[in-house]
């Protein structure tokens, strides 16, 4: 079943903060993509194709062609969400119901992809103090492909905090939930299935923490890429189709 | 815990079909909202305030106002979803996140309301022959306050078929399937929980069949409207409350 | 519907701590089923009816009759599991089954009852330091009635810490998520509907704490109940009727 | 991840119809685990390695050594379910909740294993008439791997019914339902995640009738196989573990 070519991810950053801001340039000197992209080739190698499309290129880099040869889309995005285009949205929006994965990261969950897939208004509690606070990110469903070769925890040395209530459907599998130095908790690693597509949230990965260059992290991201990307690649679909239909339709 | 007040439902209904076509205006002479707020009456008795809102009435008869004093909308639309102003969708999304209650019935999948919610197609399987065809409503979760006095199964004798695949979240809880002459399927009782509100869709009720006259399917709706609207009541909601956050908020 | 007599509630206690350990007696001195009753009886009011059983009584108190007589059950033990004869379980069981509700306490986690309706180990992480740590307990669902009048969060000041991975089926609806001083999370509200009944685990209530004298605690368990019992007292579930059948089942 | 070995699945049968019953004999003279293993390996070819265990065997074929060889178990049984030896039912059970994988066939929803694992009565409703009835099998996740590949419907032409109420925990996802020329339906294919393990229940496949020669069918068994196979196949799981736990575990 569709082992034969690699799984094709557009990794999707905003990419201003790296360009802007002096304490995330040092952290993320070529965007915080480049460590993503690292991540998905030491972890699924050949299996993977990666390309890096930005906000400030046309179309945000993603055009229809662009989209239709993309298995899995992973979307960081904070200070600019305002500035991504509606019709770039709703043919994103489109495409995942059609069968492409997509996984949020982070402060992705304001994006309007993101919010438009949920349908609520994905608030949540936050607080980012100087110098962060440990995350502990704990697996809660050790049956899940996303769960494989995590340890049990993830510690996130220094993390902006984000907590509950999080305002978003229940997921369809919860997979990991984080606490917070404050004592806060957070569904921070949340399954969904949207049409033909499927969707992961993942809360780690602040701007101005090296998170992204965390190799349990990466794996996390790379589990994720994966299992979205199952439906794209081996599935046509017609189980999905709908509209007006005849009486006989089996014989 | 809130025994006190009655709940105030507002039931909406495009009222098109009823002033347009003979054929509905015959089974349904006071439109299609009268047998449900009947039905209404008749299950839940001193416990529940109804009153109409239409499409035609200014800002649809859901003002904020209107909106302020209703702990459940039931929705029925099918010609007209267009005509529904954005910003009226707007407000009633807003307000269900907030803890209103939100039934949504049979053609309603298509509303502008309901692909909100769902961040979905909505897109299903249909097929309206003349007379219709038999639907079989089955109660899957019979521990659910929704199947409380409702027969397995219930029985319509005429309806329009809707069918799988329907393209819409996995439901929270799945209480009814149906099928169909025809041999289709369709999850036609679906509950979900949206921010700190809860909604339920129901998919009998065509226009051109009697199915709202039917008292099992008025107990269907009532026991929704009760399921969906206990929130609103009794729940001042401050867990739901999100925002920055101080490091000691528990002191 | 169904608003006429109480709900009849069986407040279910080893009573093995209290009895033999003066740690236990000081806290709760007529048993940790005292307190459990009297919140029962300051939210709930007229609506309960509550009585008391344990171990110690012939069949546990949990006779056909007592169990024909329950709309819910709540149940602690911790240190005599094995002491419960697996008829009494198996009664329990297919009570359940059959529509009554139960609220697992605490270390009831490692119960017969409760390992036989989730059929999992139900092993967890866990930590019992002198003085026990700071449970913080967190809202994650405010639209069910288990939540409503719960403040965000509640805050138990000692407590024996429970973490994951809790090895429990994913529940139907989660509804709180706690944190541990010492960085741990534990899915400490969990909902499920099993046969023709609900059921609600609850985690806080070590036996060394005062746990089950706070308000905000009490207000969980009395919610729960509530919640749980709704079926059993409002539905003759004929829908949960199966069995042979006829092909024409519907003339 | 994994792509190295085969998956190792052992296909039980109980084998007692096809040796006892003529009528059975006919259509499956060399068991009915032939055609299972038959679709397995023409759909999974060099990626699975497949065994047949049966009930005559010792231990029924599940030695300690057998299962800690199989990654993914599927399991036939019917007329013989109280024969299966409660010690063997019990190592099957811990098995599935340390990682392997279990399908469960037809009327297998009354094994042991199957009751153990859902902590619930597992009856239904059902109807055996002499040359069956037609089963209309819907994909209602097209987004799920076990849906990759199959029509939308598959149309079983004889069959015996199972029909609703069907009690079984709600599924952790719900991918096919069934209807039936009696107007039933059935929730007939259910994912669960149990302990560290994943399970299929498909609900086709009478003794009767030729289902498992049916490519389709086959199809969605090597499907299942490979979905609950991939934790075996790749996680070593310290996700799971439990116990008693360091305030410092992070350390």
């Amino acid at each position: 079943m569709a082992a034969g070519r690699p799984l094709r991810v557009t990794v999707w950053n905003e990419n201003v903060h790296e360009r802007r801001d002096p304490s995330v340039k040092r952290i993320y000197p070529d965007g915080m993509h480049a460590p993503i992209v690292e991540g998905l080739r030491r972890e699924l190698g050949g299996g993977v194709s990666a390309r890096v499309a930005t906000l400030e290129q046309p179309e945000h880099g993603l055009s229809e062609e662009a989209l239709a040869e993309t298995d899995v889309l992973t979307w960081w995005g904070h200070a600019a969400h305002d500035q991504v285009d509606d019709e770039v949205v709703q043919r994103v929006h489109a495409r995942v119901l059609d069968g492409m994965g997509i996984v949020v990261l982070h402060s992705g969950h304001y994006s309007k992809i993101f919010k438009r897939l949920m349908g609520t208004t994905c608030a949540l509690r936050w607080r980012s103090d100087p110098g962060g606070e440990r995350e502990v990110i704990w697996t809660v469903n050790p049956a899940h492909p996303i769960a494989a070769g995590i340890p049990q925890p993830i510690v996130v040395p220094h993390q902006e905090m984000y907590g509950e209530f999080f305002d978003i459907p229940p997921p369809g599998e919860l997979i990991f939930i984080s606490s917070y130095e404050g004592g806060e908790v957070f569904r921070s690693g949340c399954c969904y299935q949207r049409g033909a597509g499927r969707m992961f949230y993942f809360g780690s990965g602040d701007q101005e923490f090296p998170v992204y260059h965390q190799t349990d992290i990466q794996r996390v991201i790379a589990n994720a890429v994966a299992w979205c990307g199952w439906t794209a690649k081996v599935n046509d679909l017609p189980s999905a189709r709908q509209g007006k239909s005849q009486r006989n339709w089996y014989m």
